[in-house]
């Protein structure tokens, strides 16, 4: 076992409970990769006085690295970057109104210069969990190692489609 | 001369002084309205406590609506909407990088359940000083009375145009 | 009780019946805020002569802030702000044939300079009725309070879920 | 000489007189095919009682098609269209502040059931004109003769491109 | 009974039959308006030497409007018209692997000068109907009181559906 | 029996099992041409390494055309082509979180100068294999002939629906 | 000197003479790789005819592959396609008033099932050309050759604008 | 002078040589919080070799972070992902022939499930370069204390701006 898995060194919030399906998979694949986490919601617009001191707090509490999950006109990534100097990760969610998830994409995404927020896809809370993992791994060489792991697994999953298929009777000589 | 001149009860505030040749036009019409106003720069991103003291602070300092401007992931509207119950009323600002507006505009609209933010069209800032003015004139007559004239201009202009084709010889027998 | 639950200060009309589902949660968010109403259909492009008469003596009848909502080429809230000096607050609603909501949005939004909509996000007709409330509240200190106690409900359901998401076992040290 | 070129059956219209260098191509058209017109401003926005009126009396005035022409959330031709019978022609303006063009077409274009407007491309005032050639062609064999020429006319001028292109030595069988 | 019934003056045609859902509703609308129509299917892409020969002889067999539906890269609307000098009527159909009506929306509508179509909302076969009793109409007094009655209908509708609200209970001065 | 059937000349490659439903018509398609293909999974960004030895290896194993579909940000078209001077078919797949399928269409479509991916519409894996079908035939007549007879059977289709609707009652003289 | 340079095997269309700025990079590109081509102006919507015997005589006049290119709802590359067996190359051209290129790339891209358009990307004319040549390649050694050798040379390109970084002091190890 | 300075921990990378007018706000950036970086051209579509040995070399050569800019179809910032364990920072750049920067935007942000990039705005290399230092930063008190005194020069700019406009006249009592 290593340090890694003690300590919480990435954050996941989300403005609403009601993004947690997608948010879970930040955490399962935090989980996955041996890195510990916490997760709550924070709302910007609801409790923005929470959202305040969850930021400002946050490097202070051990955090490096906060993945922050919204819908819509969302401003949960971009407010949390603007108070505090961590990296944050934002995950577009494609909420009930959303405009087919372009809301959530352009608001998180577009930042101005000076605040930066690392988006990923829309939905794609699985891959803020990943990049979570790589930004940590900088200084962690246990972590790199089950990055690597991770991606070989990614292509093994590939590999053994392709053999799939082949059973399975569609033509290929690869 | 009517109290309305005397007490500022409308803010306009912008992202960056580089939205300001937008957010004049808002100023402009005030002024022309009859309704005093202050005017200063505030960044969601750049200056979060300043955002945040503004907001919290201006129903007390005697505020009654509040217009704000910002462009590209455009988080200053809703976010001063979440800190005061006042009404708030955005402009999406189309900026440098801002991919055609569409950014500054969704994330000002979109907001969620709760926070509403009384969004006007991209780089409308005239028309957030004019909907400022009818918010105030709910209790206020003589702005009312401002506002009709202010309507009859413009219907005003439309007909001098007309006249104007005709004698340029444009055919209309209307 | 006192006067707001009185007197109807507040319109709610739509394009079609077919809207009341959408529109109806500006009913319902007028009603927890202690704002009288009334609500009918108006259809800008189908009974253009109501829409006229219904917009002219809105003032007259003591109106005080129009909410429309409409979908598709939503003409409703722009021509009824061209026909009152009342502040008039769009609801773009996602109907049937609309293209993803994007005509219901842009053809609501962008007025030109002269005759503002406060529009709201796509089928936001709550925000629309807070909005109201909140247009009202500038001349009505009975309101202010219902909508700070609104704006505390919405932050104590945040935290609510907070704790629930705690209890059922998602670390968290905040 | 024939009757056609007499009697005004095609009105031109537009929300603003910054619409004619763009509406000027509806008149031109007209008058190269033989078609009377008259042409003013209306604005559905800033003159609401104009355009009622306008659009009301069409029909009593001997007009025949409409064709209007208007940016941004244009409500003009869907407005002129549910107040007559007769056929309208809405020409999607891209003026200022438009986000692209989008809000013009959309607004123009999604009209509901029961109320059409015959909907042309972007600035294509060219087309309007022609399409209302067309419609008043229906009774009038004259105006058939005028428009096979104009469109033997944009053939020849392809064929003689084709030629040019030849003559340049761009190498061509056909 | 009027000659208008009795004459065939109106085509829908329609790029596939998996379009008819959509553009039968042009059908009900000319029977219901006492218009004459034939209707069948012409693909512009696997049946292009149907489609001229059928557009190039529209006009001898006595047709005066062709209303045409088509979906995804829609061209069977554009390649009538610029095959004859009648009126063509664009229906943009939202197919199954369309871009959420986009494309057909654009591919009809954005003709190049000289070639117009008449373009109606997406899905909006019905409002093609109206508009081609609309151009049927400007040579016929008997199709003018059908449309009028028509319009005075959609007016009744919404009149009643507001006259049903209030029975519902909701509140309503108006 | 001739030689094209003995022969693999196509690849289908797809960048997850998960587009096979899609990928399939293009399978199908080749099969009723008398083309005989390939098709296996081969992922850009799991498996950049057998993507790179399937694309370097195409041309030497005696493939003439590959056909490559993937969704979201699709790299796999565009891969290929920069490492295979052999033409490349992309076909945008609307996977799961894509963003309407817009995501797939530009990451494939738009490729920089130099490096041409012929793109199919969304989806439309059987246009791919029509396509590269439609390559081979340069230099087979035999395909030729399969292809032409393959587009009189689209024709024949329409005619049949025509006729089949005739016989449902709908009028048509044509 | 081999055969390619001699006989025409690829013919480059567009809509209007308009268009030749951006079709000239196919010329160029087809020039530069050995690959002889014919040129000229064929309009879908102004010269059908011209169009349709264009198309349906290219197979026998011994061309192989087709280049067409157009602007708005361009419906060239398609109607083109519907009426040869040979591969159509289209070029979305962004026009004038083109909605931001994207009619012109929707109605090009989107062809429905049977009828493909290798597609490339917007005014990506020098692409068609390329993808022409690789279409040819398919029974041409030599053509392989000069494929091979213009990639080498584009990633020389890339390799000397590296060193030349390099030189202008950009720092770099690799 | 610390150990940040000296070891070059971050590349940035580029697909054109002229996307270095955009990308120098990355090497700006840096150079002002102090962190090493080397910057070159590497073209996933013209030189994929170069790229995969770039990207596979990365780690060992001592690099931490990847900064990698393109446009159009961008390929090459998921490409490298793909390749490396090491977080890559995605920037869109809104080149020549692109569709207004939604393809640059689209091709980066939306890469599938287990492959993240960090995507910035469009054209946001700046913070591309401070999200760079960020991740540093995790690891690294100096560059801590570097974004904190960052941060405040931005707070401080947008105050300096506030007491700009008071000095010329502009009202607040803020």
């Amino acid at each position: 076992m290593n340090q890694t898995q003690n300590t919480i060194k990435v954050a996941i919030i989300m403005g609403s409970k009601s993004d947690l399906p997608v948010m879970q998979d930040a955490a399962d694949v935090l989980q996955e990769l041996g890195v510990a986490f916490e997760i709550t919601v924070v709302s910007a617009h609801r409790t923005p006085e929470r959202m305040f001191s969850y930021a400002k707090s946050a490097a202070d509490r051990g955090l490096k690295v906060i993945i922050a999950g919204a819908g819509g006109a969302a401003h949960l990534p971009g407010m949390v970057a603007s108070l505090t100097h961590l990296p944050v990760i934002g995950v577009p969610v494609k909420s009930g109104n959303s405009i087919d998830g372009w809301d959530s994409v352009l608001s998180i995404l577009q930042m101005p210069n000076g605040i930066p927020v690392a988006t990923v896809a829309l939905n794609a809370a699985k891959n803020a969990g990943i990049l979570a993992a790589q930004i940590l791994a900088v200084g962690d060489e246990y972590l790199v190692q089950n990055l690597i792991q991770y991606k070989n697994q990614l292509a093994k999953k590939v590999e053994d489609a392709a053999a799939e298929m082949k059973k399975e009777g569609f033509p290929s000589d690869f």
